[in-house]
């Protein structure tokens, strides 16, 4: 099964070249490790607009089946990602931002801290993590399971079996 | 305390009479197990208006205290139960969703990919399971000993004890 | 560091004297003890236009830095909380919410009924407890660990240290 995969860095220093990114090539070494193909790779500035924008270019003209995005999901004044991806799904997945939180807070209970959210723009599944390489390694553990799971069902794939049925 | 209640199957194939329904009557047997008297079953297809006509009827004209749906809450393109839902409700109740979740995941770890959601429309109480069988007895399981205490409470019936206070 | 605090009880009794408010001091007893100075105090009816009026004062006026309301998150017809906070607020924090019924839920099933939410005015994090003194000391027990933390997140204040980084 192929998985087309983005990866999007937020973080005002990172884009100024203050800041050396490492949450991204986290991400993309986990989705790699999951079995995906990781297409495109950026970094944006903290700005709603900026974020949402990319995210849109994935999703409509690269047609990734999954955008993974790290950092500016915390509540500091510039924190807007989860805002700039409500504005681009159609539909919400909240059971994977959950998923993302409680097991992040077993291990590290800021985790918990995340305001990530997780949703569907038409077959492109995009997801918010924290902006830390730990935050996003745990994350990713705790996705990794259901992803290919996810992606196939959001691609409408019969799945006649067990859990899945009429799902 | 009686409970009326109402179950919805959403699901296309089980609509055109290409599949057995079996979830909606695993859905009915939980129901009566926790006490509900079940006075409507209807299966419709993955309509976002027909469900969400179904929920209002049920609601507005049968005046049940609890509708709850199996199926159309995955990640398909056709998967719309739970905008079909918020549309007709008035007040979430997130943390019902987000039971079925965390319990169903312990169980079953796809459980997390259920985009169901939970919500008041008046005194009524609408719930979105999934559309297996097991994920419909897990889910039934987490919320039996839950849901007659918040239907009393949704009831504005006076529950002076324990945690029930000014809740 | 300086937590500025306030709290709401929200409860038609309690607002009319028909029953002592025994929520309140219980939190203002666990924002003392978590090292916040509580410099507001009040009880408004279950009123959604007074409760979001009163989360603007202290946010806008006051400048407290957190806002705890307790009562009025149940599914009873006057139970408006979370709808009063969701429309002053600007951006969400789900996870705060989530801990407080996740880590409930262990100790008290019900403790998932409660809708609260919590989410962020400008540079005040408001969050919704259950009405009860048993559900505000086991929500102040969840969140204390996290909440001075997410404060100083909140404030913009540079957190160059593990999982804070580029949050």
């Amino acid at each position: 099964m192929e998985i087309r995969a983005a990866v999007i860095t937020v973080s005002d220093k990172g884009y100024a070249g203050q800041r050396q990114d490492l949450s991204g090539p986290a991400l993309t070494e986990a989705l790699v490790a999951m079995g995906a193909t990781v297409v495109a790779r950026t970094i944006v500035p903290d700005d709603e607009e900026q974020i949402g924008r990319t995210m849109i270019e994935y999703a409509d003209v690269l047609k990734v089946d999954l955008i993974v995005s790290t950092g500016g999901t915390g509540p500091a004044p510039r924190d807007r990602t989860p805002e700039a991806t409500q504005r681009v799904i159609d539909r919400e997945f909240p059971g994977l931002a959950e998923l993302v939180r409680w097991e992040g807070y077993r291990k590290t209970p800021r985790a918990v801290l995340s305001r990530g959210i997780a949703g569907l723009r038409g077959q492109c599944l995009i997801i918010n993590l924290l902006g830390s390489t730990r935050a996003v390694r745990e994350g990713m553990e705790a996705l990794a399971p259901v992803l290919p799971h996810a992606i196939q069902m959001m691609r409408g794939e019969n799945l006649e079996h067990g859990a899945a049925r009429n799902a």
